[in-house]
């Protein structure tokens, strides 16, 4: 069976992720359309090569894959399916190929309107970052029919280094995503107060990077949100709002089914308790300074009470 | 300054660990005696090629160094400066190599009373499990004075891989580790917790540790542990009452540091609670069996309820 060419790929919402993703496709000479609610990112966006529209249903008309790159699932479901829609405008027979970390029933539901339309449908929640959605080097948990996968295979070679197919059912690439993110957050929470009880215990915090990072302390969260703690920098490489939207679909997640969650329960706490003191937007470390300025320690960055 | 030679080395306790490190020792080449409570340990370690004594006081006799490997604070004490103590058999200028996690205090207290003695002492708890203490490859995360360390240095060359020198104050290393242990706990809890909310989901949890370990959830924890919950084998090789001991600590040292430890309380209770349901000795990686028998989830080795 010979696959479907891609003449044309849609990117709705250019983000720090999905500007990353869109130059990664252009860097690999697909015809690229896009559009996001902000005008200047559009406009740089156009810069860059790419054709700027002003909906989502004209950036998405004749493409044959659409990639949502919002920052949740509503978004999602609002720009494929809402007023002037992506999924209206695109060429009979394409995919959509949805990013955002959602519910995975909501990923369900998505892909079903999906499917009455003619169009087919991939869960594809991504991690990675900014800097590595520029490099074409993300990480995609995604489910979807194989003849989705084989469709969009030549778009994902493009933006992702590892894509894991996790089975033909939207959802369970978002379910897969949720338990990433129920770990990340814990860990990241973790991290934070483990990082300030050290100092409120005197140690040189520096060092203890250095022996957590070799022991079995360790967590990939660690080891990459202490240094924004060790250097006082609370610029958002990932923003603490992020984790209260995808632990919150967890803690949701864990009513629904029943299922007893108190660590991912109690680090959410935490995000909302960082939220609620003003820093909602910084990055997602400041748990840290949550904590020094509640326990008044000293830590690089965080004034003194 | 020429250091002063080592002609005999002690250790007290021979479990697991302590085992581990005798078999270090003898295998290069040094005179080694030892005591353990069990008959049967200290039977194994004579006929290992160890010096077997019947309490720590003769097993200490003109010992240049002596380690204590023993579960805990009080334990250490207790073999050091109680009846027929290891530190009163001591040569003069010895030094105690204290490998147990302690509360930062126990740990200078204890100094305190080997200095009095004419004793150096280093607070170095250890980690790396029974294994690698057999292979001479632990960690020391440890803390005492610069001769104190170069005194012993070729002793903990033979039963090291890696000795962290963090300052020369005891209670320091005792600090470090207590760091270690609440993330290493608090990661033991939520991998139990995320690997048995995908079960809940309908996921293939060996995929989902395939896909974990390859991302920002991971840890060296979720890495280490969860391979026992996919095999079901819950046999100890590191018990859950051993975190309710160390996040104790870390627990006890927050109140008298009035630092809030949210997270890390969350994972307590979870030792707690699969210790009171009668598992404190089986494997730590069993808060997946409690929360898998709680939500009825059909777990490898977890009857059904």
């Amino acid at each position: 069976m010979s696959e479907r060419a891609i003449s044309k790929v849609c990117v709705i919402g250019l983000g720090s992720m999905g500007f990353g993703v869109a130059l990664s496709l252009l860097r690999k000479g697909f015809r690229t359309s896009g559009y996001d609610i902000n005008a200047e990112t559009l406009a740089r966006f156009s810069e860059a090569g790419g054709e700027a529209e002003e909906n989502p249903a004209a950036a998405a008309k004749d493409a044959d894959v659409v990639i949502t790159v919002v920052v949740n699932g509503v978004q999602t479901e609002s720009v494929l399916f809402g007023d002037n829609g992506a999924a209206s405008g695109m060429a009979t027979g394409g995919t959509i190929l949805s990013f955002a970390t959602m519910p995975p029933q909501l990923a369900e539901q998505l892909a079903a309107s999906a499917y009455k339309l003619g169009l087919d449908y991939i869960d594809g929640p991504i991690s990675g970052g900014a800097k590595r959605a520029a490099a074409g080097e993300l990480t995609v948990m995604g489910s979807g029919s194989r003849k989705a996968f084989a469709h969009v295979r030549p778009v994902l070679d493009a933006i992702a280094l590892k894509v894991y197919e996790l089975g033909e059912k939207p959802g369970i690439g978002s379910s897969f995503k949720i338990v990433n993110q129920l770990l990340a957050g814990v860990h990241i929470a973790a991290a934070c107060e483990a990082i300030t009880f050290a100092k409120a215990l005197g140690l040189d915090i520096g060092k203890v990077y250095e022996v957590i990072t070799a022991s079995a302390g360790n967590s990939w969260m660690f080891e990459n949100r202490v240094p924004h703690i060790l250097q006082g920098d609370y610029s958002p490489h990932s923003a603490v709002d992020i984790f209260n939207k995808d632990l919150g679909i967890v803690s949701d997640l864990g009513r629904d089914k029943k299922f007893p969650l108190p660590i991912a329960s109690a680090a959410l706490q935490m995000f909302i308790m960082t939220s609620a003191a003003g820093m909602g937007r910084d990055d997602d470390a400041s748990i840290a300074r949550l904590l020094a300025s509640i326990a008044d320690i000293d830590l690089p960055g965080v004034p003194k009470a």
